[in-house]
């Protein structure tokens, strides 16, 4: 299929880092549904998963690592009692992964029992949990969630809920797509510049909250609408309806735009727009704006082929003798783990993921379409890979900008120095990775098949100008705004 | 990627049983390439993965369970010593899993060390296994494999090694390959009729024995030829050579013609021809049979997709203005385990692993393209996601021909009971699925992409007449060679 | 060692069910202290460990399974954070051993966080299951402690600590010490009858409960007293006192006798009395009661050492010749898991565990001292094996008397079919055994070593007649008492 | 119980490393009775336990980690076929624990298959590990067993089994007591100097070769004799009866004293001696030798007790009016893993462990009797414990000389600088343990006790005069022998 992180994060592409899910039904169970929700956003996040449900009376809870499929068994599900729920899945990091730090957080406090999910990344987490510390809070890992768990419980125990949201959401500063259990009542809360993406669905007898519309077509619900930048949905307890608090309101949003290019699922409807069909549109700009004469077309399976399909099919349709077909097979159980020895081994690497079609490269010119380039060493494997099999030219398209600088706003992409993009042009990466031609997309074909305008985007890693102030970094807004913490998590 | 099964058994697809290495170099260690070999196989079992390895003095071995990646870590490679070496996958089976039938089975005689992976089914494994038990060998487990190496190990007590695997070829019938170590000289064995592949690949320094050529890509060899229905051949110690015994002539060969449909890796080279092009070339008969007129094609991911590609490029060389396109986005996380506690939610399954896209299928005639319908059910749920998701007309078009009766050569596949097609018509079968038109191609198509007169394949599942007289089935074959055991194994 | 279970359950002997513990401290975190008293009472539960604690703002718990040591490990206790915690170890069972019935118990409600550890056996736990599921709790287990759990949660969502304490007393019948911890408040309860033991310590900083007083000694405080029948005790979270509540009050108790006799550590005081000394004080007994002529006087080690030593020692102080020494050789390392398969290795079994030391009993008259017999199938065993090796006659007496009846208290006893002395006399059972005589104590000599009327002391499993009304069975008291339901657990 | 290590290693205590096991019997499995073999060796090593048996035609083996009940499950010793077998129980270390260094150590060779389990310390292994590594073998792990297996498996490609042990014995040197197999055939072989014990005994069907007497009363068998310093014995494949081949003869042995005052069981017989009554005797002696005036004698649990039982009988036998009583009682459930954050917990350390029994100590004059003291620090904490449970006087008494130097034979024992007696005095010691008095017994009482002369034992801790030249250590034989080096292992 076409898009994003299906099987694992792919070589050489940054890394989302979470996903979302909150369910409040009238009558049924609400785990079940929150774990088939889960699943279908297991692209979001493959180190740990977990679930906290609440029946009227008590809260329970379930964390699990790995995969959702391994994180839970039956018992697991059945055990989790109550109408309301909210659930978690967690990317994978190269550190320490351990449960301390898995998702949904949950606290039992003097007012009761609280639950929460987050995707996204704190500003000021530190500052936030030196003062929560200093007045006797015990922190049992250093994560981002917990710091927010216990701001929220604290304002709980001297304020109703919205208020107590908006207290919280006075104090944490960055970005943030939260679903909240606080007893049985479940939230979700997206942070005032919409960075990550949450989206509000209804089903036959409730209302669920999550990450990405297709957890949503998952369990047959309907799509109603994004949850609003700075918005606090709070869910009926009794599956009837939903309430809507807009607690703080900016100018702009900083949606980011990877989740179109690269990390949202290729079925799911983001603002109003199928991401397919995004990826298709950056495909038909990217002929029209860098197209290439060859003899075939071909993705980098499976994150090009959108970009692949649309860039063949506008080339067809202006009369281009192209032909569009795989030329690399995927071996889909390369997972994170295999040996690699030596330097040399490491280099084969590639050739254990991607093998070559030798009837669709061999003695041909042959483009290559991708989504992104991060490090540049993949492409460049790429590219021998192709050769090798007997591509007499090769020319390498990709279906958005230059990816120069870092993200801050929780994904894990990589440092400056290590972005190939920071300090070469497209023809310097060209010579680099050993291509016959290399051209990115221009932002404004991005801006264009998204449909916003840049002022409302967040590109950060393109631009290096951000929506909040990073210290050493551009902004592209009001300066007011505090510092990310580079170091933050989550 | 087009083709097989790249990420686990796809639903409603028979499964295949094994997948073999042997490996032998002049100096090098041979456990690491043996180990990267497996992994280009990992789709043929995904079970447990093992490796037995000699170094010229002793023999050493590891089998774990589950994938490649987890059965083996760094250590585990690293104390495989020595330059000969041979490996096997193991197909995932719903029963018991345990290591007592994991591969490469060994056994330390008398006679030395041996060590044996198999593909395939054995005939008369019963038979042989009641008169060596008589004779005071103790088994382990109940499978074939154990079998013919307790039976080799006896021979080879008393024969040179050319002899006893001749005198164990006359004794065990069925299908198979091998490969066999003996000390540190390693074989490659095929059944007279070749059911299942097995290539020869030469490295810089040795040879290479593996069930698909893609394995030897993969650790940078040149594949020289498939090893020939009852040949032999024995890797020289020293990397630098080897020899061929054709044990056994046949006047046919009985190549299983799902290899080419569906087990083999699209990369992989059967028989001096690409099976990415045999199943575009299918997919380009099934156009010019049973083409219908539609607004889009659309593969089921990602077996169809070759077939799709080739169909949508033959209908639009003839002039017809279809797209081809991705309907259904695949989640590639769905792996053997989620929860499924009740019918509805079973119905819904097939939702976690598929869901469709809105702009490919709303408003339009459809044509999806797969491989093959085993029961058809997983059909009916896909006609039915198509139709919700608002596609005017779906046609349902399998690029080979109805499978009709159980096979008895190693493949897991279903009971003729289980078989949708063993008792309908095709138009009787798109009632059931409620398709608008559903078409199969013809065997004579099949023989004539795959370039083989059917006389040389094994059709079995199709014509339900088979290369061996398998009890109460018809054969297409002189009645002379012993019956096959349904209840066999491996 | 004298005495008891430390080393696992012995063969024969009936099991402990559980051990609690509940500390406050003023300043210091007490989740190691309470991880070092579970330590201390290992021997009354091996098959789970837990500890909840609290902070103040949360709560914090962690339950592993299988022995203390390997429940925790260390960054498992520091992360319990709070001055406040309880614990508990559970007995080992045949059947289902899983983690939903470890403890201590925990429930986030809506009134705050409650932990509860159970000694004891309930008598209506059903009755009160059913009625709080019929408005509306969700059980995870079958366990009576999750019902006195949520019964507390509910009463304390209306009514003060002690009220709901007393409320939920009046509630629930049968057996049970208790510790519990409400937020951060730690309180101790005992049934009315003061089945099972529960005692209050003082350290340096702050108040401990336990099952017994070795617990308090392992983390260097002072026994203060016994919990009284119907006592409530509610430590201050500040750890600088105690109140005491006496809710119910009865006429008589019902200590278990088993605990002096077995059950309990020598070590461990039980009003007032160091149960090593009872011990010692019933070998006396014994040979006033039963002393027989013999070579020599060897314990069943451990659980016979105190007696055979006090028996020897009045048998010595009279005049008699008798020799004290160890006849037995135990094997530490026989665990609770280890092979069996034939009923003749099955006989073999208590060889594996007891292996006699031939120069104490070749050629000499032996009295083998023990402090219980229950199935009688391993005292023949030992019978045997003493006159295998070489014993001339072999006399078997036992520090207490004759178990004819099931216990309904909260101990794996035996069925009263399996009670070898439910339907045989002393001699009938020497003979069965192969014993030259037989002789117990009477339960006069129990009741004056342990200092109480037999009014005061629960010997239900010696008399058959109960302190509660057990359907079928006689009571001593006023039957006005609700029925014991025989299938209770915990 | 009297004696040993019965339950894992006794604080400050020397560790024994191995326990070896070889069974050949006519018809029966043999790998059943060695299983309970191992489990009655488990106090000679905790950390895994393997078998390796032969059913005539193939070798199989199973290797596990941890006590024997754990590393074997039934189906694991089902699978185990043949009427021989050897077995071997593994030491704890404080380093690292794998699977690598567990044995039998097997290895399946072009001779056929080879398996070996050691007790002992080689001297010159790192010298014969070059040698076979130079002529091309492949090394798993850096023990002894590896080496020795090795060089065994070279000589039997070129002599007859006799002459290839023999060669192998002129070739290693230091201390061994071997059971090996070869195909079917079990050996056990013991050093020219019999450092470390090996017993032969007889079964109804078959014979039994154990480190210990004891493991042969566990499969019921009956004791032969010792094996002899230097002597092969080879057990027939039938079980009917066995050769001995006196391949080494030497003028003095140099049994380990220390395998009768604490590594045996009490109830095992080395050299026709049982051990519980050398222990009972060495206290006799040590009365007579150190004899002091107290009220009560009580022993260090478990491996003071057989020590204390002469004591006390030998002083109540000249009339001395003391009492004989446990003052201790030990926790058995302190196994090796347990959390001491804190100094102030190490401290507390021996409290989990041990906790008086005041009835004992209190008021009183105490005399505490343990086998030995090797760093001193808990004989420290004993003596502070009793003084603190009151008593007024603390006399230590130990059943052997003082240690000064370390072991190079195979035990694990501690370096000289930590060896408290090692530049102290015993006035120095007890001033430092803050004992009233401290006597040890001289090694003449031992050597008297034993019944064999100084220079038939190896006292080399005692006297720091070793049977082989240790570099930088003095030797009490002919120093033409090779130097052992200090860092081997096994």
């Amino acid at each position: 299929m076409t898009g994003g992180r299906e099987d694992g994060p792919e070589f050489d592409h940054p890394t989302e880092k979470c996903g979302v899910v909150g369910v409040s039904l009238s009558d049924r169970e609400a785990a079940l549904p929150t774990y088939y929700a889960l699943y279908a956003l297991q692209h979001r996040g493959q180190e740990s998963a977990g679930i906290v449900s609440h029946d009227g009376f008590q809260q329970h809870q379930h964390v699990g690592m790995g995969l959702v499929g391994d994180a839970f068994d039956e018992a697991d599900v059945d055990a989790l009692h109550g109408s309301a729920a909210i659930g978690h899945v967690r990317y994978p990091t190269a550190g320490s992964v351990d449960k301390s730090c898995a998702q949904p957080f949950s606290v039992s406090f003097k007012g009761g029992a609280l639950g929460l999910s987050h995707n996204g990344n704190l500003v000021n987490a530190d500052d936030v949990r030196e003062e929560l510390a200093a007045s006797g809070h015990a922190f049992t890992s250093d994560g981002d969630t917990e710091v927010i768990a216990h701001d929220l419980a604290r304002n709980l125990l001297e304020a109703d809920l919205v208020r107590a949201v908006k207290e919280t959401m006075s104090r944490i500063h960055g970005s943030y797509s939260l679903t909240i259990m606080h007893d049985d009542t479940v939230l979700g809360v997206r942070d005032p510049l919409g960075n990550r993406p949450l989206v509000l669905g209804e089903l036959d007898d409730g209302y669920i909250l999550a990450s990405e519309s297709a957890a949503i077509d998952t369990v047959g619900g309907e799509l109603v609408r994004d949850v609003k930048p700075g918005e606090l949905v709070v869910l009926h307890e009794d599956g009837t309806g939903y309430d809507s608090y807009q607690l703080v309101e900016e100018p702009n949003t900083a949606h980011c735009f990877f989740e179109y290019v690269y990390f949202a699922r290729p079925d799911s409807v983001i603002d109003e727009e199928l991401v397919y069909e995004v990826r298709r549109e950056l495909g038909r700009h990217l002929w029209r704006e860098a197209g290439v004469e060859s003899d075939v077309v071909m993705p980098v399976p499976d994150s090009g082929r959108a970009f692949a399909s649309g860039y063949a099919e506008q080339a067809q349709s202006e009369g281009e003798g192209v032909e569009f077909a795989e030329g690399l097979m995927k071996n889909r159980y390369v997972g994170r783990t295999f040996i690699m020895p030596t330097q040399e081994a490491r280099e084969r690497a590639v050739r254990l993921k991607l093998n070559p079609i030798k009837s669709t490269v061999e003695d041909r010119a042959v483009t290559i379409i991708d989504d992104s380039i991060v490090r540049g060493t993949t492409s460049g494997q790429l590219v021998d890979l192709v050769r090798e099999a007997g591509a007499s030219e090769v020319h390498v398209r990709i279906g958005a900008p230059p990816i120069n600088a870092p993200c801050y706003m929780g994904i894990d992409m990589a440092t400056r120095d290590e972005l190939i993009a920071s300090d070469k042009t497209a023809e310097e990466i060209a010579e680099e990775i050993g291509a016959d031609s290399l051209s990115y997309l221009s932002l404004d074909a991005v801006t264009d098949a998204i449909g916003k305008s840049e002022a409302d985007l967040c590109a950060g890693c393109v631009t290096g100008e951000y929506p909040y102030d990073v210290a050493g970094e551009a902004s592209d807004r009001d300066a007011e705004r505090p510092a990310i913490d580079a170091a933050g998590d989550d």
